[in-house]
This record gives structure tokens, sequence and C-alpha cells, in this order.
């Protein structure tokens, strides 16, 4: 499956569950307990990924990261803005910003 | 542009930059710092991801949450996880772990 | 100089500053950017701390302790908060709630 | 109780704790499961001190904030590093680094 088909899914499937039963599903669980809670998560997360990489394995990182990636689409969708538009930024910035610079081509 | 294909082609821009000149590209300057400098702004990107969607607009938390994304994948890159490998952790849970729940589907 | 001392100290400076000129005082800078800017101060330097406590040597990690402290006591001024009270919970939980338990004495 | 008085004997506290037994000691549970856990928990308190500061009360806060140092004070332990040379570190710095400014005194 496709990078984006993955993500993609994901983002339905957290849309879906977010107003679900907190009681069957951790989505919904997390958005029960408010916002703080869910940015508590990424935090968390983030500093789970930056211990996998410096003092885990790879299997660990790939964990750690998946985590971080979940956790952030959880927040993106409680505070409704769509991946794309995150995407959209991340495209924007490597064609203008210089924090992803724009390989020279010669086509 | 499909959101699979922004990551697939940050993800091949990032791998083409690594070893390039650190005074030329932002990705290189990181990967010369080493791995606990890049693992240093995931974290950091982490913490700013939190505080843009507790105090910031979302303007703020698109940006800090694009960020995030891509120095983690500077993370990834640097310890030649490919991105595919996380998705797929992801995409295997969703499946089976219950982080993500499977939807009940009727069809 | 005792510990208590040092911290005491450090408390009334940063107490005196924080209402200062920012372009004199880096207390003041930091609290004339508002409480968003000091609270991912502490975020950062909690990730800086990990980081030299698992990739660094022991000056790296006495450094980040340090600067953690301090911008937690920065934080904590700017939310009128004395660290009194903040070590008078750390010896509340000491003596009730198992945190750190407290020793066994046979006198 | 001095300031100095509830750190040095949290400080001893700890060091008591470290080596026992893990089914009857939170301290000498994360130790031993390990330094890049108890990192984890200085990284996770430093978020949660974050959130507490912008989402939360005054009650949070002093509780977060509480959970910092002693989380930080069970790694320095980890890493054989007392408080008073972190708490020196953050005097030679207040005297001369400018990051705590000294003030200007009349006598």
């Amino acid at each position: 499956m496709e990078h984006g088909d993955i993500l993609a899914r994901l983002e339905a499937t957290i849309a879906e569950r977010r107003m679900g039963d907190p009681s069957a599903s951790y989505v919904a669980k997390l958005n029960a307990k408010g916002i703080a809670k869910i940015a508590q998560k990424v935090g968390e997360e983030g500093t789970e990924t930056v211990i996998a990489a410096l003092a885990g394995d790879r299997k660990e990182l790939v964990g750690e990261a998946a985590d971080l990636i979940f956790h952030l689409m959880v927040l993106l969708s409680a505070k409704d803005v769509p991946l794309a538009e995150v995407l959209a930024e991340l495209e924007r910035r490597e064609g203008t910003s210089g924090i992803v610079e724009k390989a020279s081509r010669s086509n």
C-alpha cells in the first residue's frame, strides 16, 4: 500500500473514532480526556523517539516513530487540521524556505 | 499532489542532501552534527507542537507539525530507517493492536 | 554555599530581573516573550537533559540539569509560584505518597 | 524546613533506595529499568510541566514541577552526579555567564 493510502486511511479511521465510545476506542478515550492530554501524548512520544534513536534498537525506533505519527494525527484531528494542510506546508517549504533545499536538476 | 508523493519526494530529497555540504544544506548540517543533535530537534519540535496546540493558533500548529514530521524524517534517514517501515508498522497496528481500532464494516 | 542559599538567591535574582529591561536581561527577555516561550524552554532543556544523560558526558549533564532547573525557576516565577511551594510538595510526597519512600528507621 | 534541607534529605533518600528492592521502592524500580527509562521520565515530566503551565491550574503546576525535580534528582543519582555539582554550576553562571545577570549593587 502507498504511503498516502496508509495515512489517508488512518486519518479517516481517527476521524470516525474520535466521537465514539471512550470505553471501546483509544482514540475516543484520548479525545474525551481533552486536548491537553492528547498534546501530552505527542510530547511523550517525541521523548520516546529521541530515546529510541539514542539508546534503542531499530525496532524500537520504528515503533516509537509510528506512535509519534499516530498521536500527532490524533492531535491534528482533534484540532480539525487535515493532514493535507501539514503536508502542503512541508511541500511549500521544500520549494521556498531552504529547510529542505530543492535539488538542483539538470532537466 | 498526493500525501504519499509529498512524503516520498521529501524522503528522497533528505537522502540526497544528507551527505552534502553542511554549509549549503540544513539537512547536511544536522547530519554533520550527529544523531544526538538530530534527535534533540525532534524533541524540541515535539514540545513546540504541544505548545502550538495549547497556546497557539491554527497556523502555528500546522507549521510546528510540519517541522516535527520533517525532523522525524531526517532522524529516520540518519538511522537508515525507510519511512515505509514506520508506515507499515502503523498499518499493522491499525489492523491488529487496537491502538487504532478497525472500523466495523458491514460490507 | 548551601543548596538552599543558592536556590533562594537565584529565585530572588529572577524575581528582581523579571520586570527589567528585555534588552539587558535574559530573564526579562523571556518574560517579555510570554509564558508559552518560557514553557518551551523548560521542554527543550528537559529534552537536552535526556540527551546529555544518554549520549553526553558528565559535564554536559551538569550543564543541562542546571539549565533545566534555571528555566523551571523562571517559569515558576512567571506563574507566581514560590519554589518553596514546590519543595513543600516534594516533602509532603516523601512522607505520604510513596513516590519517595520513607526509609524505615530504627530510632 | 529550609530548601536545602528538603533537597539534601531527598537526595539521601534516593541514594539509599537506589539499590533497594524494585518491588518495594519506586526509585529502585526505575533504576532497575535502566538509565533510558529514568531519562524518559524526566522528558515526560518536562512535557507535563509545560502543559500544566499552559493549560493547568496552580496546583497542577506545583505537582508537575515537583515530579520534574524528583525525577531529575533520580537521574542525577543514577549518573553519580551530586546535586551540589549542578547547583554550583548554577551559581557559577549567575556570577559569570549572563544567564542570570548579577544585580548591580551599590554596596
